[in-house]
């Protein structure tokens, strides 16, 4: 075979026949074959890959099979509009953004957002104010927001536009967002909401309600993340429509004009499912996946977060977690990335890790065999053989800021090794991946606590951008 | 079956067997069954859909497959580094106006772009001077660039940062690249090109050159459009690496961090398909072209527009066609779109229609049988029974501007029907679908000729964005 890295890669991986634990949400296919408009999606996915000829409308101005699909989309999740991306979320956090805040204009942002939301900040010259997570001092994990700190937040920043909130994280936690957008009302401010991991949420009553229903102005969800569609499709909602023009104006601009009808009919797809199967199939996986937590949490080094342990922890804030998703804590310190490849070289692919903690994104199409295939691999674990994890870092740390992030652009820049850059202005997010939220923002001062946390990432091959051959780039 | 309008009509349209004239290039799927490598990018192509796990790099940030696979696409196309974009060649018309260009420049762009280097000149907040095409008074089609009012142009604006070009256009002809990147150089001005169109150029004798070779600063070509790729994949050549910091950040906050691996490894895919296979496939397939192009200008009404007819209206100018790609002019003023429905009708799908012009996208996955459909319908075309377009319609107007299109943003605005618009100022753009070139943009007042394009689009069922249920939005 001729060199073709990518293609070879995944051919290869797929012979790994890997249990999925990690996105997208239709799980190597599954997802297609468990309904007769699935297989007809997943027979002809290549000769449906066509461009907007007559009669196959046009996503940049729907007036036909689009629009009707998009309207579907819009009165199943109950917006006043819905919009199919072909860009992913991401596309639908710089459409939010760009269309319901003006250049300078200052904003209220959970830290623990997207980098997709940062980007968009430094784009749109918006002046972003933090709210902190709460951290779990037992499972050493951002669990939500820190309630005390964004209604102080709030109240010390009565200019500010709008709210930027995740919900849930990747953790599938889930702050109390009903009060967060009541707050947010009662003070004129537009709340929008990136609800990336959160599709499925309010199919049932053993799911967190969904951010459109708990009244968000703008929400915008993966379809890939927990649904049966293809990886880099979303769904944009929107609630309030007054700057509907503008909200038009970029999604078109931030999305191509060839945009793949496989994507559109994935999208289209994945509504259909949770419309007409979601309820049944998500509590069918719930049982199972809870069934799975109790096995898991009777072995001795494991432990998957339930609600009680949040309720233990944090009884006052009133948040929830995502029972179709694994957060797995590993005890007493022990490295969670070395699990997680363990686990990979098991045939067991999680979705993520953090120091102490691995999470797994389950789907309706993950079988009691893929639960039982991790289940018997963590019993098997050889958990004292790997190294531990003392090195704390603080992962809810924010440094002081010194510009804010558009201006850094117009500075002159170097790049320095990062134990140099303590003291420094960074000219660049650095994000680890997963989870993609940054450590520093670009205006921010280096610290020990920024460098303590990139020194870790590089030691344990976490993807860390921003940061090259182990330099920083920073502001002269 | 339940209601899943898009993959219903996807289904429908897959039963109709059309001749494939039209985008994508792999045409139904041909494109990768002649190949073992594309044969088993076509069987696993579900399964390879999976996220950034282990041994899969990032595309945000390549340091595995995606950077090899990256370096070979860089080093094919000989340029100094080379992206995958999976945001098609939108994304990287915005990245590369972004990172070369700042806000308040001066730029020089010919009218004749793409929509969404027009988006990102009003996000990005330029300046535009637009430089006019000529049009063949033959064949009523823009036909390349008007090089003395580009000279012309480019003197009177010696402050301009830079130029963007498209090469070749909608219609496969191409404009004297090398003279313009010449005369771009001479004036320190850079050069970007959208070569959406021109993926597969210079890759045999028979085929124009590719604006790598030629210099541009910045190129972005299409993967779907000609070479055997999915729908919404782009390439991103970078010539002149001064800015690589910024264009780094700008292509990927312009794509999803979710990036859709199908078609990454589909972009892999075409680059080895072009490399191993391309010039004797495209060769074959222009000789091909070339029989059959002599058979149709044999029929009574039918002309198919070759470098001769460029040479005898347009000696001087130094402009090319893509041999691989059938303009198609309708004799005596019969009505072009009339003529693309009668020929979907029998089997044959064409790209686009203007009022005179159809277009017809060839690639190495037509065969005979699709030529000879072609032929045999133009054969039995009943054209004396469509109506004749008598209307002229001035394709290559330019309304006076009266405000910066970024201005238009900031202003009060309203709805009016169309013919109450004549002596407003748009506050949109209005651009018939294909070729997806403005008419008129924000900031510019709607004249009579304005009108009377709409009009005609309007009649003509040319999908036409910018006009709302007949009313256009206008400054206040």
């Amino acid at each position: 075979m001729a060199k073709v890295p990518i293609l070879e890669a995944l051919l290869n991986y797929i012979n790994q026949n890997n249990a999925p634990f990690s996105m997208p949400g239709h799980k190597g296919g599954r997802g297609f074959l468990t309904t007769e408009e699935g297989r007809a999606f997943y027979n002809n996915i290549i000769s449906g890959d066509i461009t907007e000829v007559e009669g196959l409308d046009n996503l940049h101005k729907p007036e036909g099979i689009i629009k009707e699909a998009e309207e579907l989309l819009s009165s199943f999740y109950g917006s006043k509009k819905s919009y199919f991306l072909v860009n992913g979320s991401t596309s639908g956090n710089l459409s939010m953004i760009f269309s319901a805040f003006n250049e300078g204009d200052k904003i209220i942002v959970e830290r623990n957002c997207h980098r997709s939301i940062f980007n968009a900040i430094i784009m749109r010259k918006l002046r972003p104010i933090y709210i902190k997570n709460i951290v779990s001092k037992k499972y050493n994990a951002p669990f939500s927001l820190n309630m005390e700190h964004f209604i102080g937040t709030i109240n010390e920043n009565c200019d500010a536009k709008g709210i930027v909130i995740t919900y849930p994280n990747y953790y599938g936690i889930c702050c109390d967002l009903g009060a967060v957008v009541k707050e947010a009302k009662a003070r004129n401010m537009t709340i929008l909401v990136d609800s990336a991991h959160g599709a499925h949420f309010g199919i049932s009553d053993m799911l967190p309600q969904n951010a459109v229903q708990l009244g968000a102005d703008m929400v915008v969800m993966s379809a890939h993340k927990t649904l049966p569609s293809l990886t880099q499709t979303a769904y944009f909602h929107v609630n309030n429509d007054k700057n509907l023009k503008n909200i038009n104006f970029y999604i078109s601009a931030f999305m191509s004009t060839s945009p793949s009808y496989i994507f559109l009919a994935a999208l289209d797809y994945a509504r259909y499912f949770l419309e007409a199967h979601g309820k049944n199939e998500f509590e069918k996986v719930i049982v199972l996946a809870d069934k799975y937590r109790e096995l898991i949490n009777g072995l001795e080094n494991f432990h998957v977060i339930c609600k009680q342990d949040l309720i233990e922890e944090f009884g006052e804030y009133n948040i929830d977690i995502d029972r179709s998703r694994f957060v797995i804590n590993i005890c007493e310190n022990y490295n969670a990335n070395e699990v997680l490849i363990y686990l990979k070289d098991k045939g067991v692919q999680a979705e993520m890790s953090d120091q102490h903690n691995i999470v797994f994104i389950l789907s309706p199409f993950n079988t009691e065999e893929d639960l039982n295939k991790l289940y018997e691999a963590l019993k098997e674990c050889p958990l004292k053989s790997f190294s531990k994890e003392y090195s704390e870092v603080d992962i809810n740390h924010i440094p002081e800021d010194s510009l804010i992030p558009c201006e850094v652009f117009d500075r002159e820049r170097e790049y320095v090794t990062i134990d140099s850059a303590v003291g420094k202005i960074s000219a660049v997010s650095v994000v680890p991946y997963p989870p993609g939220v940054p450590i520093i923002m670009p205006g921010e001062k280096v610290d020990n606590e920024v460098l303590n946390v990139i020194q870790y990432c590089m030691a344990n091959r976490i993807s860390i951008m921003g940061i090259e051959d182990g330099m920083l780039q920073i502001v002269k």
